[in-house]
């Protein structure tokens, strides 16, 4: 199924949101990764607030769109899965997840109907009620001395999981390291060989190579323009420069 | 090696961020994963800044912590790789990957030494001169029609993808080319720029480099050695052969 498609059915649920900075947030990192069904439940802020606009910036439209509830079983209308996010293990509830995990899931159901992430109160996180109203949980592994990520932080790591999920059979490496204006085509071997010849005229004109005991500057600089793999506009800069401290003292030049 | 140590050795370097609460948000994220060690060069607010110290919350430790410079290269003095954070396509620089990646090749190089993985300003991003001086690059897989996360969503996201890729029992060391008789320690970046500052210098003495028209013969010769990853007895070899040259001529000595 379409990408697009699934991640557009998948429902964002904030339970009980103390600050509307973090439901800008939230929602800013719900567009990034493209999702857009952002779910209220019982906000402590009246809407439209200015500080969630301000931190939603380029998503303000989905930011207008959230639907607001009073309870969570309204939010989670209709939906087919429900995974909560957890910041520890639960006496009640389902056993948490990794992130990866929970988006394979949601995705994979997703293609059946409406699923939804469930995130709990930034102080609170969700009460057992609401833990129980949900078939799965997941977890962001963090440090054991401190485990608290911002809310909307934590909406970001799950978006982003859920897009390189979604993606995940499209995905390609972004980009060829030498297709760039810059790149030019790989250097020959003949190209390379007379880059090292012309290195080593200049190291033994210049008294820096004793070619009678070359010790291993030559395997040296070998490895070293073997791993770069040399493009042909690359050879002719450095032969320039090589070129040009000749010109200068004359020891390069032709009687 | 202890996740916990490779984790320490990673710095997040932050390019003249505007807002103080996202340089809070940064730190609260960085804990949150385990990483402490954050650098912050030209930032737009004094500190400490009321706004930055709520955002960070329990991580006020990290914000308080923070080095202050005035330049990307004091942040990076040290660091054996940087990785640029690049919201798209550069025409210089690396081509950036994908998080999972940097986040590997990052731990795989903090075993050997510091490493830094560098954010830029919330609306303009890095420069290409500081992209430049970093030797790989990374970039969040977006929404096309809204690509922009809120600056310390970024540090999220890395900062989860290090803690993963810390923790994972899979974790093997990358296939290490450095290991041959031949091998050094990684250049540092300050040594890396001097080898550039003596490139520039003996391109300028001899007339193949016109400061006041230089192209694109810089950057071209950043990206070539940015992809060697040069190592120290690399940078004393090459910028061997450049003294050997100036002391034939006497054009780089002193009078």
């Amino acid at each position: 199924m379409n990408p697009e498609l699934l991640l557009s059915r998948i429902r964002i649920v904030l339970c009980r949101p103390s600050h509307p900075g973090n439901i800008g947030a939230a929602a800013r990192a719900m567009k990034t990764m493209g999702l857009s069904d952002l779910h209220l439940v019982a906000p402590k802020c009246a809407f439209p607030d200015p500080e969630a606009e301000a931190r939603a910036t380029g998503a303000v439209d989905v930011l207008k769109g959230a639907k607001i509830h009073d309870t969570l079983p309204g939010a989670l209308a209709g939906s087919i899965l429900a995974v909560a996010l957890s910041a520890r293990r639960r006496d009640l509830g389902p056993p948490p997840g990794f992130p990866r995990e929970a988006a394979w899931q949601l995705l994979a159901e997703a293609a059946h109907g409406p699923v939804a992430l469930v995130f709990g109160n930034e102080s609170v996180g969700l009460s057992n009620d609401e833990i129980l109203q949900c078939q799965s949980a997941v977890s962001i592994p963090t440090n054991p001395d401190f485990s608290s990520l911002n809310l909307g932080a934590a909406v970001q790591v799950l978006c982003y999981e859920l897009r390189l999920a979604a993606y995940s059979d499209t995905l390609q490496p972004l980009a060829d390291p030498r297709v760039t204006p810059f790149s030019s085509p790989l250097a020959t071997h003949d190209e390379i060989e007379g880059l090292h010849a012309h290195l080593k005229s200049v190291m033994t004109e210049t008294g820096f190579l004793n070619p009678e005991q070359p010790g291993r500057l030559l395997p040296k600089l070998r490895r070293l323009f073997g791993r770069a793999r040399l493009e042909r506009d690359e050879i002719n800069i450095l032969r320039g420069i090589l070129s040009a401290t000749q010109n200068r003292t004359g020891h390069g030049r032709k009687a």
